[in-house]
């Protein structure tokens, strides 16, 4: 007699192992593999196979979903559940059950899963993969469950399958066609046969291995088989047999009674190739769960874009629109963002959904880099392009996880004077005209957003001049089918002014009053309109001069859009709920009675959320070699703190994952840029830098040293077009004192020294030299601006280095922020300035104690001071001492979180000069921008 | 001997026959299939090969491309091109010409290729759907050229496949594997033989048919063979023959020789299958073709959302949000766009690029429907909701190719009072939230573009004022490297002034004067600034009061910006080019002696063409039953033409094709909106409406015949609640002069009485009995507010009723353009309005003369009026006599191509009431919108 191949036992293996395995993987991921079935109608058949997926997916440790829906569900409906399922990150392993009513395609149906959650293997591209040797770097196809079942069996019955013969019974496309596409793999001589095959006896006769899998009941006899032939039985007929209850019983295809005593082995129904079908599933689905974990979790699937630099570097908009970018969506796909977590913008640029944070929690973050500089001179040093260049290092090079996270730019001014914020030359961020321009419109969103409060403000205060209690009560909260009631945010202000009622007819005239009038002071408004625009004519204004408006004018300003609160606040935000947070408690004015004015006041925080829901999303784009940028936020460094967004950073973190690295660039020199993104943005967001790259120019030191003044138009000076290590040697003394305030925060230190080709050697190991003594880790001649990222290896192999010799412990504030506000500033002028003292003017003392009673003492502080000095001063180059910082007023921007002295004037709208650079911009005939920079 | 099967003559044949259709396909489409190769570096079998496919491909009469790049290439940059190539509509067909390189995987490349155009049959969607029977709709899947070319062999051998045993001799994803497919398909016993399978001459004996495909010279032999069996010879391989010139010669798998006395049919090597593979590559090309025609010009696969309306309807937000939209990326697959013409803005929403016009501008236009009402009251018509719910019905219900084509709602008034235009009930345009939000920014790049304009006016004006003529000059012109030129811009202007000369320094001192000074009469400047924000504040404005502006101040204003000209020009443009052109012309301000200062003469044109070229292309979105819409422009009716984008239009008319329908919306009553699309619109547009639908309901037309008035938050008048014929008959009076309007401009009308519950049937009647007396086609109840395009199934029948029975020469305008303004006025007051005769003010007179003066005479007429009767009293119900226009001045939007007669005053500026819709605005705990309406 044959040995019996029993499934119920082998499958019991199997699914022994896959719940081993499933054990490891939860405890390697934090998450449990995910298997659902979609069924429609209610077939009882169906309802039964699905039945006993259930109870094996339970106890293999799935998680299991049933989505049963009724037989008169649309093609389309059932297409757009297809889509959730694909893009529910808790789910790994789909199977439409079929069949499907006769309304549906049932192809439509199976190539709309998801090919890497196609457990069944019942999609095209894995039916076509399965038909070809599996390549590199591909996923491996899923093999439908059944075959796969039977190829187990046939394996564990030890018959040696390379050179047999074997006889497919069947064609369908679910057993026979992938059968024999497994048994041809394994090198059996493969004979399929179907319902009009002469001969069949005689053709099963030559087979070392039959499956038989044809649906008809014991059509293979005991004489049609070659005497110790294995024999797979995929067959499920029900006979008729008095004997049994229910009238029936089961068989396969093939007679077992007869087969049993021909065969060498062979299989039985029930419990032979049935319960291999589902253990296979399980198998599938496991295998499915591990190789989405591989894609999120594992080393990025990067195709770097390849950079030819030509000798003499052209212009920076000819180098950006001589590359072809990735679409958005393969490079999101490279770096192991799901689709359900992107929204593209056009085909190179989309937003991340901040779900992704929550899917990757567990995930460890990568190294955080920030990129600082000496205090700048009209010669540049190049932060963005360093920035740009050492993540194109990291990314395309050293092979390295790598993303920048920049700025970006406000559009005015690209239209003005300056040109963008995208790098240069050979290391940029692209595609640059989009960057430069709206993006994906998330300072527009902030302008509507800034300028809703700002009319809400005016309009508030004329309506509350206009009228009486009563009937400004009443229009705040009118009845509506004659029942009145507060809003939400109505609610809230009651509880600010202790007012514990709920129902607006139980209010008293005084509780009336205080609710509905806010009294804003209209001296003490700070909430100015803005505009993405360089518009001088704004800078002071009248507004109100309408004749409905009554006479009720006032003097106000428009500022450029990057210098509104909003933007601050979507800087510093966590996350969306924070964000909303810290729109409400924006201080607008003060009452009469000084009582600061909030947005939530206003009434006005629910509308700014919503406007601005998207742009909270950071931007995805990518360097000129195709390594991933979060593009997003730009707060105005002359007021606010000149960072980009702590989302970004915080994005890019967990998408790089433990060795993997996030460049991000702080602006102005680090006495500015620096020192707030660590006592402010890191603070806020709890990061901890790993290392700072100091960057500085021979050129740029030379000025420091006292070289002369540069002039734009005329020719420059000898002292920059020739050899003179002395000017280096005294100028040094500014960046000397950078690194110390780098060291000052327990964070290493790396100078990339940025290459002009007028450098000599002995310029630069001079700067090298001194660097080392002053403290930094390394210091590295970097050209990526004309070589891009593999100019700036080296530079990328040192700060490799500094982030290993990191030790987060040692990182330290500068300041502890419940301090008064005047011993912080303190703090900041002489520790990273190197200023005596501060003086505190009349208007900025008063500032103080305002604040200070408001309750608003224990903010960090935002210093508002030139960037070409250490000291107040931006003549004064070099490292200048015995000086102190006037400090004129103190602002505060409550919401983003932070106090802000004033130290002289702060322009926060640019003009336009006599011949703006739009003379220039144009669409060219085939619709590219041309003339940006 | 056997017969040979000659590769060579039947491939003759089959390129023939493709010759033939090749040549029909012309005749039809007006473009010629095409075929590329892409080759990676220079294998000379390659070449070879590619010589004879590049042969054939000019012999059918293809377009050929042959891509050939070096051997170096990038696996990213191959796939780049292939992306490239993809996207490319002259090609229907792309191979790439195996084998690649070993840096690049073969796999990841062939499933790059669209599936479409996979005409080798290698992508794994190919290779997946050939295993499987194709269903209902799906595309055919290709089938790979060599085995496709053996199969024609075996056919015309005259064998009879079915039931016969075949034999394959190897198992190569290109011939083997597929071949067995192909054979198993026309119903062989196949078996599949390879290098391990054993008793190989013993398989092939019981071959009826044999397909030999190992690349091993004449291995099988004669006595291989069962007499008379079929041979088909795929090998090609090299022999040593010292007879031959070269020293070799080609031989097959086959021992010809031996076999050709066995076999009763063999194939010749050569001449035999490899001929076939290059017909089968031709045949495979044209039937790409055929299908992607198919696809662009065949009906739509539209895929309807199902709707399940509720009894009682709930808020419109809450009905928009319970549905789930399609991905736009999936309804611009159903309806024809290809991938490449599709700008994704999130999930929900696209951009369409313009080349689409391009591309379809052969195929003939839709049916054209405006949508238009009576004078609107208080109760409402629902014009936009009878276009969404005629949109459902006809694409959903109908089954026509549909689309609406609406505007966009300003994001100002979103927060102020009132509600969104996006349709109400089960008749809306979703997703509602992002509709009346930020949509794809194009609101916000019209307020940047306007607002740089309007900086440039007064920076301009400014430095001016503040420099003298050769310092101005110096810095228009500045020395670039010491060399002074005109920026293009500055070239338009010289040629304007009639100054011929090249170069800067040869203008004359007076040359010089009148080059760089537009001498701007600030009391004339007529361009404000805007924000897309409801603030009444900046209604009247003084501007420049800062200390560096030196005195230099202004009144001026914002308005909304939609009542920007660059949304007026946005509306009107035809595309791209034209839009640039537009905006050049635009007049902001005179010089002090009476000459046009435009946007041109401020060197501003191309920057604002950069600002708008995304603006230009417009949005996809869909209705709540996923029938498409576009979204895009939304001119402000007060004071411009109040329609929807020309090139939406336009777009919407070449994807829906002859058979198809595009409803677009006239706002305001139709002796308004509906005038101004007619006389305005279609005049540059060119396109002739076939079919007017005006709205009304029997509420509003009670309230036309003297019901009582309406005010909100108090309960409606009894006659607005029960049956009163008697005054609907009165106030047919309006809808009957509005019927009488459209006749007058030679197209049918289609009278929609949207219903309300209350109405009774004898109302109707009679709404219905005095339209067609009046002179409608029909007049039809619809209620697709309760029941969505179900409801407005009458509606879509009188629809195409109607323009089945239209003809478009019966189309006239109302007046020439080159009338006097005077009697351009006169004539729509007299006609269109009912008036005796218009007055106009002193002001209006001295405009018109200015404007006749200037050469601006001759553009057609934007009449800004109330839209609240037909009158200029809005309190003049029903149809008054007897009355006459005053026209209190004329203004121009010269760029956007009108005059616009101010009767009464414009308000160009909301303002927020004291309880603004924003209090009730936020997101949920689920980040979806709430409180929007």
């Amino acid at each position: 007699m044959a040995q019996v191949l029993s499934g119920k036992e082998i499958s019991g293996d199997v699914r022994a192992r896959v719940a081993r395995d499933v054990h490891c993987f939860k405890e390697q991921y934090g998450i449990v593999p995910g298997l659902c079935v979609v069924q429609v109608g209610g077939r009882p058949d169906s309802t039964s196979y699905i039945k006993m997926k259930a109870k094996a997916a339970a106890e293999v440790g799935f998680h299991f979903v049933h989505e049963h829906h009724p037989e008169e569900i649309t093609e389309g409906e059932l297409l757009n559940l297809l889509h959730k399922l694909n893009n529910d990150t808790r789910i790994h392993g789909i199977i439409v059950q079929l069949p499907l009513p006769g309304h549906i395609s049932e192809s439509a149906i199976t190539d709309a899963v998801d090919p890497a959650k196609d457990v069944d293997g019942f999609h095209s591209i894995n039916v076509g993969q399965l038909t070809r040797k599996a390549q590199k770097g591909q996923r491996r196809a899923f093999v439908p469950c059944t075959p796969k079942g039977c190829l187990e069996l046939i394996l564990r019955s030890g018959v040696e399958i390379s050179g047999a013969n074997a006889v497919v019974l069947g064609r369908s496309t679910i057993v026979g066609m992938p059968m024999q596409n497994l048994l041809i793999q394994n090198n059996a001589t493969v004979t399929v046969c179907h319902s009009r095959t002469r001969n069949l006896a005689e053709v099963c006769k030559t087979a070392d291995i039959l499956v038989a899998a044809v649906g008809r009941a014991q059509m293979v006899k005991g004489d049609w088989l070659k005497p110790g032939c294995i024999v797979i039985d995929v067959g499920i007929n029900a006979i008729d047999d008095p004997t049994k209850k229910s009238g029936k019983r089961l068989v396969g295809d093939v007679d077992y009674a007869e087969c049993a005593k021909v065969a060498g082995a062979i299989t039985p129904v029930p419990g032979g190739v049935g319960p291999m079908t589902v253990a296979m599933l399980m198998d599938n689905t496991l295998e499915a769960a591990k190789q989405s974990m591989e894609l999120q979790y594992g080393p990025w699937q990067l195709r770097p874009l390849r950079l030819n630099p030509l000798p003499t570097v052209p212009s920076d908009i000819e180098v950006a629109m001589a590359q072809t970018p990735k679409y958005a969506e393969q490079l999101a796909k490279e770096i192991g963002i799901l689709p359900s977590e992107l929204e593209l913008y056009g085909k190179y640029k989309a937003k991340i959904n901040l779900s992704i944070l929550d899917r990757l929690a567990n995930r460890p973050n990568g190294r955080y880099v920030c990129v600082a500089g000496i205090n700048p001179t009209p010669l540049g040093e190049g932060k963005s392009t360093t920035t740009a260049g050492l993540a194109q290092a990291l990314g395309a090079h050293v092979n390295r996880n790598t993303f920048a996270c920049v700025r970006q730019p406000s559009q005015g001014p690209t239209f003005g004077i300056k040109g963008g914020a995208a790098g240069g030359g050979y290391a940029q961020v692209i595609p640059m005209d989009e960057f430069n321009l709206h993006l994906t419109g998330d300072i527009h969103a902030i302008t509507a957003a800034n300028n809703l409060l700002a009319a809400a403000i005016d309009a508030r205060n004329f309506h509350e001049t206009t009228q009486k209690d009563d009937a400004l009560y009443k229009r705040l909260v009118p009845a509506k089918k004659g029942i009145r009631s507060f809003a939400p945010i109505m609610q809230r202000r009651l509880q600010r002014l202790g007012i514990t009622k709920e129902h607006p007819d139980d209010l008293t005239e005084e509780e009336i009053r205080r609710f509905a009038r806010l009294d804003i002071d209209p001296e003490t408004i700070t909430w100015n309109r803005v505009l993405d625009t360089n518009d001088r004519y704004l800078r002071k204004i009248t507004i109100g001069q309408g004749p409905d408006e009554k006479g009720i004018t006032r003097e106000t300003q428009f500022d450029i859009t990057v210098a509104s609160e909003i933007m601050a606040v979507l800087a510093l935000a966590q996350d969306r709920e924070d964000m909303k947070q810290r729109f409400s408690k924006m201080v607008v004015a003060s009452s009469r009675d000084g009582t600061p004015v909030t947005c939530d006041d206003l009434g006005v925080t629910g509308a700014l959320t919503v406007l601005m829901k998207d742009a909270i999303q950071p931007n995805l784009m990518q360097t000129l070699e195709g390594t991933p940028v979060l593009v997003h936020a730009g707060p105005f460094a002359n007021i606010a703190h000149g960072n980009s967004s702590i989302v970004a950073d915080k994005v890019a973190l967990k998408l790089v994952g433990k060795d993997g690295f996030v460049v991000t660039e702080a602006g102005f020199g680090a006495d500015i840029g620096m020192e707030k993104f660590m006592n402010i943005k890191c603070r806020y967001s709890g990061l901890v830098p790993n290392c700072v790259v100091l960057v500085a120019t021979v050129r740029a030191l030379k000025m420091h040293g006292g070289g002369p003044a540069v002039t734009a138009g005329k020719p420059l000076a000898d002292e920059y077009l020739n050899e003179n290590v002395d000017l280096v040697r005294k100028g040094f003394a500014n960046l000397e004192k950078q690194i110390e305030n780098v060291r000052m925060f327990g964070v290493p230190c790396v100078v990339a020294i940025n290459q002009f080709a007028t450098d000599t050697q002995a310029e630069m190991d001079a700067v090298r030299e001194l660097s080392l003594q002053a403290g930094a880790t390394d210091a590295v001649v970097s050209n990526h601006w004309a070589h891009g990222g593999k100019g700036a290896v080296d530079l990328a192999e040192a700060v490799i280095k500094a982030c290993d010799s990191s030790n987060p412990a040692d990182f330290k504030f500068l300041y502890d922020v419940n301090m008064s506000v005047t011993d912080k500033i303190r703090t900041i002028a002489q520790k990273v300035y190197g200023a005596d003292d501060i003086v505190l003017e009349e208007k900025a003392q008063k500032d103080i104690e305002r604040y200070e009673r408001m309750g608003f003492g224990n903010l960090p502080i935002c210093m508002a001071k030139t960037h070409l000095s250490l000291s107040a001063d931006p003549n004064a180059k070099g490292r200048p001492t015995g000086f102190t910082v006037p400090i004129r007023e103190v602002k505060g921007s409550i919401g983003a979180g932070f106090l802000y002295p004033l130290v002289g004037t702060m322009r926060t709208m640019p003009g336009l000069p006599t011949r703006p650079c739009f003379y220039d911009v144009d669409l060219d005939e085939n619709g590219r921008v041309i003339g940006l920079f």
